[in-house]
Parts: structure tokens; sequence; C-alpha cells
């Protein structure tokens, strides 16, 4: 059954396959599982956690925490906290355990006046990618944030983002920033767990979570992409094309013989727009796969580029030839957590549709 | 008073005046105008436009035209028809005029076969983008086309979006490319008007709408982005930067003094991933304007980079100490029509919130 318009096909059963490798690791590691649901935003795929044990969740956002707050007691906010949204932080405080997260003083005194239920709080530490979070040198700030009296807030610990493991391009790049990040949150641990005893670190991309073996000293790991995998992830080197449980299927609607390129209704609100550079094809905005196995590219074939609403393929003679206006192709998406976000829902191999945030 | 999340604003009176700008030249033309919805995609927008006696307009999906299905009665859907959506295509040919656009005998077989009322079509060429339609040159496949026999379709004319106007940098290219691409339909009609005496040629992205002023032999003109601008419009030389009509308000969520930048609360989700590349600051995803008058941009201040929820700007010294923890700033945004897709909602400057597909 071809789907009419652009669909997001989610592979239940790739899907399950992910969340249990990583499940598995943080049970040979003795590491909290805090998964991040910024990338799948589904009620129903965070039910498929819950199967594992798992009871602690990860957002990006205050609304994405309003949206889970139903089926999750225990949610972490992992964005420097915007004390605009203190109506909403209090009506989850209320009903959750919710922790936040602080890196200036100016939020963490506004929170302090403002919050009407208790929360909890990481302070931020920049591990290295430099988007955000405080310098670990600058430890009279850490000092100052960590040793900050309330009643309302409740410090925890150390929470960092190895974001730049992205750059990596193998294995040995990917530990290599995983040693290094973790020992930035170790050596803090060290200097203030005597002050604090409960002190947690809390850390956790989906590359260094994925091929990463060694978590000692780690409390908590918050990885999110790899619930999809993709192909930036797969460039990377955090997965095998066979584990991309995410899949766009979109009809052709124009075939230009004489430049082998192929129109589809699938443009820039559909994949949204993140792309990489193939080392073969150059900028790609997506790969062309096998419509039944999706682990199988079909050579030469990829999104050269995307308007509003049309895709731009670049195909091989034999793949050109083998299409009709009307079909369908698959299309494996650069940034899982993006596409899902302008999709707005999955339909399962089965033709489920899971809907989503 | 501020918005407490992203907040795509919407400058009425400017949205008036670009609606009003394009209408006046149509009129001086005496050329048809059939304005694109896609970048709104807002019944109550469309509205604005009725006041002007526009009673037709163009979308870019079927699903677009369905959410203007009950206020709009003449449709062109301006995308090569998708002939998997027969049944909804049906459902709109019963109930208004629906003119498709076609490239390929195949849907036009498919058409013929399966339509259940009648619609009328365009035959797209490809004046100039290479993106998709029919080479001018090869008469053979347009006539087949044109001659196409079918109680259900009824051929209107050619159709063309010169799409390369966006890599102009100056009135002078802009001008060029019109000239070239409405010569591309006016060849054609000459050729064809004698056996089909009612011919229309139909053209119009908004480079060229809004920096042209002859449209001689041109009968219908869509533009769309107009109604907004953005800074992609403005760097093309389509428009002011005091034309553009929305604006992103954001949190500020953190500060780093060091390295003179500002994590904002607006990432890939809001502003959606186009860039462009600023003569002094290289890429950027959105430049810093002043709170109340958009004209006004903060010299040093742009978004460097975007990840899902984070914005990253970088800052001046000046307007870096200007600033608090929870003020917001206002980002113009680099294209609208996937801004506003991302936000789904307009906040208008006295507070009303206006609706979208």
């Amino acid at each position: 059954m071809k789907n009419t318009i652009p669909t997001l096909l989610l592979d239940k059963k790739k899907c399950i396959q992910n969340i249990q490798k990583i499940f598995n690791k943080t049970k040979r590691n003795q590491v909290k599982f805090r998964p991040h649901f910024k990338t799948h935003q589904s009620i129903e795929v965070g039910n498929w956690f819950k199967e594992y044990g798992v009871n602690a969740i990860t957002v990006s956002s205050v609304k994405m925490a309003k949206y889970f707050s139903n089926d999750w007691k225990d949610i972490l906010v992992a964005f420097p906290v915007n004390i605009l949204e203190i109506k909403e932080i209090n009506e989850l405080a209320e009903k959750l355990k919710l922790t936040l997260l602080i890196e200036n003083i100016e939020a963490l005194s506004y929170l302090a006046s403002n919050l009407t239920s208790p929360v909890y709080y990481y302070i931020k530490i920049d591990i290295g990618y430099h988007r955000t979070g405080i310098n670990p040198k600058d430890e009279n700030i850490i000092e100052q944030l960590m040793r900050f009296k309330s009643d309302k807030l409740n410090f925890i610990g150390f929470l960092g983002h190895a974001g730049h493991s992205y750059k990596c391009r193998s294995e040995k790049e990917i530990l290599e920033i995983h040693t290094e990040s973790i020992t930035v949150l170790k050596n803090l641990k060290s200097k203030y767990i005597s002050e604090f005893p409960n002190l947690l670190l809390s850390t956790g991309d989906t590359p260094t979570c994925s091929i990463a073996e060694d978590f000692s000293g780690i409390d908590e790991i918050r990885p999110g992409n790899f619930v999809f995998y993709d192909l930036t992830q797969n460039n990377i080197g955090s997965n095998s094309q066979a584990e991309i449980a995410v899949c766009m299927e979109c009809p052709v609607v124009a075939i230009h013989n004489e430049r082998n390129e192929v129109i589809i209704y699938g443009g820039g609100v559909h994949f949204a727009k993140d792309f990489l550079i193939h080392k073969e094809y150059g900028t790609i905005y997506g790969l062309v796969v096998n419509n039944t196995d999706w682990s199988q590219s079909i050579e030469g074939c990829y999104i050269k580029s995307l308007s509003q609403e049309h895709g731009i393929l670049q195909v091989s003679d034999e793949f050109l030839h083998s299409l009709t206006i009307g079909d369908t192709v698959h299309i494996l998406p650069v940034h899982s957590c993006m596409t899902a976000n302008s999709m707005k829902e999955y339909v399962t191999l089965d033709g489920d549709v899971i809907s989503r945030l």
C-alpha cells in the first residue's frame, strides 16, 4: 500500500531494538537511563521505554514536559531555564518531579522568588561543545550556584552535553571526546563530592552513548536521537544504516530524463533542511533506499535540493528508468529529529498512525 | 508585553501595505492577481486580499487547497499534479474551480480516466529555473499535452516560475531574468494563440513581481512571499528591510560575555534552517533588530547557528551589556515561508493570535 502524500514511516521493530541496545548498555554499566524524548516527542513511542523499566525522561522545552506530564513523573528539561515560563514551570513542579538546568545566578534568583513548588536543578557545564554552559574553570560561579540557599531549589549535580561529538567521523574520535568530556565532569565531582555526597553527573549525546562502553563515574545518560538514528549519525559512525528506524515515503510527480532528475512531493516543510556532505555525492538532503529494505541504498540516488514542497532527486539511469509518475520513493532523512518535527506523525509498517507533539 | 516563548509577530499594517503595493501594480498593468498563499497559509490573512477584489488564489499542495476551499472558489495548485491524491482532487473539483499543473502525459492520462468533475490545467514550462517544467523547445510534448482530448480536462495556458531570480543581487539582474523568462512564455503564446484563442500566461515569483513594471503579454501573476518578505528577499533586492512584516520574538536564556554570544530559546524547529551569506557577518540565520522598529538592525548582532531549540546569537559589546536573562530579542527571519510554516501561528502587534494551516 502506497502512501499518497509525504509520509514518515516508522519501523517499530528497529526502534525497539535501538532502545534495547542502549538500555542493555546502561544495565551493564549501572548508569541511569534518562532518555531524551525530543527526537520522537510521542507518548506512544515513549511508552515503549516503560517496558525496560525507564521511569525518568529528558525533554528540551517546558512545552514538551507538559505534553509528557500525564505519563511521566520525573522529567528533566535539559535547556537553560526560560524564566518567562514560570507559570508553566510551577504547574509542572506541582504535579511531578521536575529538574531544571541552571547556568546563571539571575535565573536561580528569579526561581527562588517565584517558585511555588520545589524543583531540582543541575548546573550546566560546558564540557567542550561551547554552545552553552559554564566554563568548568569558573569555579566561583559554579560554587555560587551550587551553594545557593532556597527551600524551593535542590542542587543535584552537574550536567554536560558533548555535542561536539557530531563533528567526529570515527569511533576513535568519538571515544576521545567521550573520555575528555566525562573527565571534565568527574573532576568537578571529585572536588565537590565531600560537600554534596549525593552529587550526580549526567551526560550523553547519541554518538558517545552509541559507541562508548565505559561510563564509570557517570550517574545518568540522556541520548535521544538513537531511538531513530539517521544519516548524520551514520556518517559520524554511531550506527549502521540498517539501524535507521524512520524513512520518508514520497510520491514521484515529474521525471527529467535529460538530466537524471526526479521531482518528488516532499520538500523543506517535510524533510526540514539539514544536509550533510556525502563523500561521493557532495551536499545531500536524504538518500534513496530500497522500498522494503532501508539498509540498501540505491547507488547514485539522493536528494540534491529542497524547496518548500519540491524535492529534487539526482538519480542513476537504472533507477530513472524504473520509475513512473505516481510511484513512491523511500528516502532516509539526514536529521531524524528535525524531519520528525516537521512531519508531526509517524506511520508504522502496519499502517498505524502514531501521533506526537 | 513580552511573549514568553518563541513567537512569530506579524505587523498587519506592513502586511496590508505589501498586498496593496502588488495589487496596485497588477491594476496598472491590467494583469490578474492570483496571489500564492503558501507563505501565510492563513484564512484570516487570505481575507485581507478580498478587500482588493482578489477572487482567485494559488497554493502549492492539495492539502492547502482543501484548507482554503470554503473561502475561495478559484484555486490553482501550482505544483506538478500528484495523481495519488485523486480522491482529494475530485472532492475539490466538485466544489470549486480547480486548476492543476501538468508536465507529463502520464498524469494527464491518469486524470482523464479518474476525474469525476472537470478541472482546468496549465502546462508547466521551464522558463529558466530548471527545477521542473517542460523545456520550451520540447514542442512535441507541449502539443501532445495541450491537444489532449478529455471532457474533464480543459487546457488554459502556460505557467512558469522564474525561481532563478532568487540568485539575483540587483534590480538589473532581476529585470534581465524577468524579460528573458516572460519572453519564453510569450513566444509560446504567439505560436499557439490562433489554435487556442483564450490561451493564458501565468508567471510571478516575488523578486520579479516586486521590481518589474512591465507585464505586458502576461495574463496573471502569482507572487507569494511579498506578503511578509524576509531577509532573503531583502538581500536579492525585492524589498526594503522596513517592509518585512514578520519578526521572531525569543527569550534570552544564557549570556556568554567571554565570547559575545547569547543563547535564545528559538532554534531550528522555530526559525527553520534556511541561511544566507551576509556581506559582513558570513552565514546568518536571522538578524537582530530593534524591538519596536524592525527596520533598524542592531549592528553586529545576528543568529550564527541554530540547533533544535537553541539559537546562538553573535552580538556586539553594547548589545551584550544591555541584555538580561528573561529579556526577549527580536529577529528578522531569513526565509519567512519556512519560519511561518514552523511556527504555525502569528501574533499581531495587538496581541491577537492568527491561525494557519
